[in-house]
This record gives C-alpha cells, structure tokens and sequence, in this order.
C-alpha cells in the first residue's frame, strides 16, 4: 500500500485511535488521517479543535497527513488516488456496521476502494470517544483514554 | 398464508425493500405494504411522497396493495384479519432487533401474531434507506440502491 | 405457500421441532416434515426410530406428511416441485449457519428454493437434541423438553 | 458478596427489571436500586416519579434500597463501598454494551468495581422499557409487561 | 452468595481461569472448583492431572475446594446445597452457548440453580486451553497463558 | 506492506479465497499463499494435491508464492521477515474466531505479528470449503463456488 487513508470524527482522538494510526502508517508509504465535518451530530469540539488535537496527538508519526474532510469520501479519495481505507476493528456490532460501510465504499467506487480492517488492541478494545466524555462530564479518571494534551482540552470544555 | 403483510418507512424504497417484497408476494395470495407513519423520526420525504414512490416502483406486482398506516400494526392486523408479518432479515444486529418486534408483536395479539423472515438476497444485504440518503446528500452514485424514479425524486430533495 | 419443507435430524424430536412445525403447517397447504439421515454424525436412534417417533409426536396435525431423505433436499424439492423450506431460528450463532445454508439452497437451485424463518417460542429458544441427549445420559428431567413417548425411548436407550 | 448495586433509568420499571432485581436481592445481604438521572435522554417520567413507581413495585423485597443518582456510579459506589454492580443480561446486542461499561467502570475504578451478569429469565428476554413506552402510546396491552401500578401511571401520561 | 460452584475441564488450567476463580471466590463465602471428567471429548491430561494443577495453582486462595465431577452438575449441587454457578464470560459467541447452559440449569433444577456471568479481564479476553495446546505442541512462548507449573506438565506431555 | 502472508487448508480452494487472494496480492509487494498441513482434520485431498490446486487456480497472480506449511505460522514468518498475515472476513461467527487467533499471533511474536482483515465479496459472503465438499458428495452444482479444474478433481475424488 503506498497511499491510505484513516479518518474518524475524533470528538477527542483517543489512545484507541491513536495506537491504531500508529500501526497503520507502518502498513503503508503514507497514510492520510482525515478529520470529519460530522454534519449530523453534534461535536463538543469543533472541526479545528478535532484537527488541532489530532496533530498534536499524531505529531511523532512521520509519514501521516492530517485533513479536514466534508462530504463524501470515495470522491475525496478518487481525487487523491487513494484505494486503501483502514479501520480499527472493536467489538462485534462495530463489525457489522463497518462492513456496511466498506461495501457501500467498494460499490460507490466500482470497486476502487476497499476497506482494510485491524484490529484494536486488546487495552483499547472497549474505548470510545463517547465514553470518554461521558466520563469527562461527570469528572472521572482520563489518563486510561486519552493523551494529556486532551485531557486538558476537555477538562475546560466542561468547565465551561 | 392468504393474507400477509410487509411494512416499513420507506424513506426512500430501496431496491433492497423491492427485491424483499417481490418474493413476499409470491409467498401469499394478497400483500399488503404499509407505509409507516414514523412519528418518532422526521423523514425526508412526506408520509403521501412515499406512499407514491412505493406504489410506483411496485406497480408491476399485481397482488400487493399499498396503504398509509398509523399506530398500532398488531390493531390494524387484527381488523383486516391478517396474522402474517413477512419481514426482510439482513445483518445479525437487525436480526435481534427484529425478533425483539416478533415476540412483542406476538405477545401483545396473544399469539395470532406470526412474523416470517426472509433473508435479504446477498446483493442488498448492506444497502439500507439511511445509507441511501447520505448517499444522495453528497451526491453519489445511486443506480445500484435505488429505482430511477426513486433517484429522480431524492435528487431534487436535496436540490431544493 | 402451497406445498413447503422442514427438516432436521431429530435425534430426536424434541418439544421445541413440534412447535415450530406446528405453526409452519398452518402457513401452507401441507407441509413436508423431512427426517434427514444425516450420514456424517452417528446418531442415538437410527433413521426408522427417528421417523416413528416423529410420526408419533406429530400425529396430530393433519396436513404434514413424515419422510426419510439422503442427498442433497434441493433435488428433492425439485423432484416434488416444492419451493419454500421452513427454518425455525434460535440464538445469533442459528442465525448465521442458517443464513449460509439458505443462500446454499438459493444458489443451487437458481433461485428457485427460498428459505422462511419462523423465531421458535421464547420457551423453547435454548432447547436442543445435543442438550436433550446429554441429559437423558445423566437422567436429568426431560419433561420440559420432550414428549412423554419420546421421554421412554430415550430413556431406555440408556439403560441398554 | 455483603453490598451489591443495580442501577436503571426505570421509565418506566419493567416485570423485566423487577424480576431481575428479586434474583439479585439474594445474592447480596443488601441490594441499592439507583435510579439514574438520565441528563442526555428525556425521560416520560420525573426522577421522583420513578423512584415511587420504583419503590413502589419493589416493596415485598426486604433487603432492598432505593435510591436517586447522578453523576458517575463509579464514584458513588466508592463512597458507599459498594464493589458490586448487578446487571441483567438480554440479548447479544446488549452483551457488548454492558462489556464496555463493565470494563469502564473497573477501569476508573483502578479494578475495585466487579459487573456480575445474570441472564433474565426467557419469559422477559425481550421486554424493553422503550417497546413499553411504544405500546402504551398505542394503546397497546401491558399486563405482560407491567405491573398494575405502573399500567396505570403510564396511562394517565399518555392521555395528558 | 454463601456457597458457590466454579466448573471446567481445566486440560489444563491457564491463567485466565485463574483470574476468574480469583474474583469468583471474592463474591461468595466458600468457592468450589469442579473439575469435569468430560466423558465426550478425550483430554490431554487424565483426570486426575487435571486436579493436581488445579489445586497446585490455586494453592494461594484460601476459600475454595477443589473437587472432581462426574454426571449432572445440578444433581451434585443440590446434595450439597449449592445455588450459585459463577462463569467467565469471553466472547459474543461464548455467551450464546453460556445462557443456552445457565438456561438449562435452570430449568432442570426447577429455578433453583442460577447462573452469575463475570467478564474475563481484558488481558484474558481470547485465551481457551485448546490455542494453548496448540501452542504446546508447536513449542509456542505458553507465559503469558499458563503458570509455570503448569508449563512444564505440557512440555514434557508433547516431549512423551 | 513488502511481505505477507495468507494461509489456509484450502481443501480445496474455492473462488471465495481465489478473490481475497487477487485483492491481497495488490496491497503488497509480495504474498506468501501458505497451504496448511491440517494435522487435527482429516482432509479431503492431500498436501500435495492442495497445492497443486491452489498453485493452477492462482497461476495467473504473478507477486505470490506458494508453499507448504507444518507447525506454528508465527514462527514461520519471524523465520522469513513477514510481519503481515491477511485474512478475509465473512460471517460475524468468524470474526470472533479470527480475532482470537489475530491476538494469539500478536501476542506470541511479541507485537511483531499483524493481521489485516479484507471483508469477503458480498458474492462469496457465504461460501466454505465444507459446504462445496457436501455439495460434491450429492453431486450438487459446484460452478458458483470452484474453477474448472477443482471441480474435476473433486468430482472424481468421489467417484473414487
């Protein structure tokens, strides 16, 4: 694989993301890490926070790219030249869904794109970003989740 | 089973719902198709526009009738006479989701209730209306999901 | 449904086959009830046991008829001109098996041979032969299980 | 185990959790029943109104407390030394959940907070608080489901 | 709990089992340990092997007893008085075959016997002894799965 | 990816592992196809016959290589530098069985050892050696699932 791509809302990145990023930049030339306008839900940080955030988490991987990204990704990806998404893998019922999404990525690109899964390792297995600011909300213990220049950002966000 | 019924939102019908309901058809004598009346979730299209497009992509199938419903179906089953649910099964997380309707469905008619699966045909078993509107909203590709009438009306929706 | 299929091992037939294969028979004109000789596990009762105690569990019912069958069913039900086999469904794990064995069916006879799921009675969801044998090894109770006829036979087969 | 804990939203109390919340009071000398103060979902019933209808149903069960809570269970259950969560196991869906929130609340709690999983009984596998909700606005029936007390609160609502 | 019952074929014990007898004997005034003497599937270890590591790696936990089964657990667990059976829970798939057995306890016992699920800790989440027999015999690294002890019983098995 | 490995029992191979293996030899410069020398199952066809079938059916793919394997995968691949193992994914059932081995790999190469998963085509979603050999044994149509030249060697292995 010289060019793949791995992108997620990250609504903070958390040391499940990260670990998987790690593992997947080895895997390819370069790996864009595309940071997502979740359109539908609302995000406790904004699109510039979330990409500020994850280069500052990501910033000792040499050979990734963080982007913004809006709309489809199968178009993004056909202007790029990029075939390969990767996803981390976690329990089952992520596992359906994430098929969902690669067979509708391989069938909007005719078959261009596919979709590469590893799998979480077992310490992050259960993490999530909803947890953890379900945990941040009600001050709970972070250091587990997330990297410390996160768990600042959302200490204030919910100071706020 | 004379008389059975298939029911769903249909916002928009998929080729997906076509393909189920046309071998529904030939399971009964009489289909009836009930467009639901989702009053938990706003839809993207009106209770009437989907009734159109449901009666205009099936309207080669000459045993099914198409009617708006509201409230309970277990009400509306036991007026018409009908104890046949015939529904499509695709992923392991909708089959639980699923059974968990069957069993209410025949609780609550004290067991003259029946629901009937039939698998989704491996083509549409990851295509669902909620992809297809995410789809259509960043203008991708839609022939493989949607009927050509159906891809006329999702096009202008999110024109407008 | 005219004409429609069930089938299974039942070594042996168990409370949990009888409901289901009484509400299948409601669901079509007659329905035949096929006891397989299932050549690659060694069974506890053999081929003509398996059929008479089928026989006579389902005495009742008007519209079944209880037949032997080797080979493979889809040329069978294509001899017999029989288009629909009735599954009943358990747990998740059911699901999947029955899934690939429903597609199987499909591919082989064209398109031809469907496959309806039933979901099996909240009671008798985890009941099963292998669980039946193993308590009758032990002389648990089986009377939640199996019927009193089926009861003795087994019972004296582990007294041989 | 000396303290054990069960918590819900309980909008409204179930025959489901209930019979759950009977097996697990004897398994413990004494059992908190935390009604959560749900802050992210809007509930059909007050807090106050849940924790009576809670109280209420409950009230045969001697070794039982209720309680209001908000904020992280975790947390509360330090406080109390309580080190026991009991939760109620449905279907595989909920499995993978209530993993998640097991491994978080052993996680945050530095391993001090054990989740113990009893199955709930087949009669009540497929009860939800939500189906509940569902059928009484329809008009649905609900003795399965609910007791006397509670049949007529959620009535009364809807009617408001 | 006062009493409870932890069983297995234990062939061998590893540390994930371990872990969960450690937990288990937390919740429950005396824990025993019920080595099985599978009749069905031939074992690495003889019975009587099986026990001996066992109790060698238990050695440390006061509480428990270490026992040898054959038959019916539900019939030796009510002549000793025992109504708790306490399981590890791993996988999706796991948990059917699990509720299909505490299910079948109950039942034969007539809902005297239940069964409490606790969660393999992470680190444990996908050990069996089957992978460390396999392991074992293509002399694979065994620390992290087995306790030392046990390590030198399988080599020298595979070594015979 | 420079190396990785895909590894089967391939008996026989089916062009459901045809096509994970086309789209695997893409993302990597080289792909070792490892034919497993099953010790525990009996096969249907040799070692060397499965070779020999997997090496026609593959002839076309020119960056693989096909060898035979005995013995642990791990050691194998630490042997010759390959750090990938590539899997292709079906059923939800799989999956769970996939991880379990992923972690195993991952855990006995010390974090060396990776495993990719490529979601099978939705086509070959429910294809499987086992069923293509009963398929065989009834003379069932085999062309959806086999070339040309396994499906000889499989009809005149039971001709035999």
């Amino acid at each position: 694989m010289k060019l793949a791509l791995y992108s997620g809302t990250f609504d903070p990145i958390t040391k499940g993301h990260k670990e998987i990023i790690k593992r997947a930049s080895k895997m390819c030339d370069k790996l864009i890490v595309a940071v997502l306008n979740n359109s539908t839900k609302k995000t406790l940080f904004s699109l510039e926070e979330r990409k500020e955030m994850v280069e500052e988490v990501l910033k000792d991987i040499e050979n990734i790219e963080v982007v913004e990204h809006s709309g489809l990704l199968a178009n993004y990806m056909n202007e790029i030249g990029c075939k390969y998404i990767i996803r981390g893998l976690r329990a089952v019922i992520d596992y359906e869904y994430e098929l969902s999404l690669a067979y509708g990525n391989y069938d909007i690109s005719n078959g261009e794109i596919e979709t590469v899964f590893i799998p979480a390792s077992k310490e992050y297995l259960y993490v999530s970003s909803s947890v953890v600011r379900e945990l941040a909300l009600y001050k709970g213990k972070l250091d587990n989740y997330l990297d410390e220049v996160v768990i600042e950002k959302i200490k204030k966000r919910f100071e706020e």
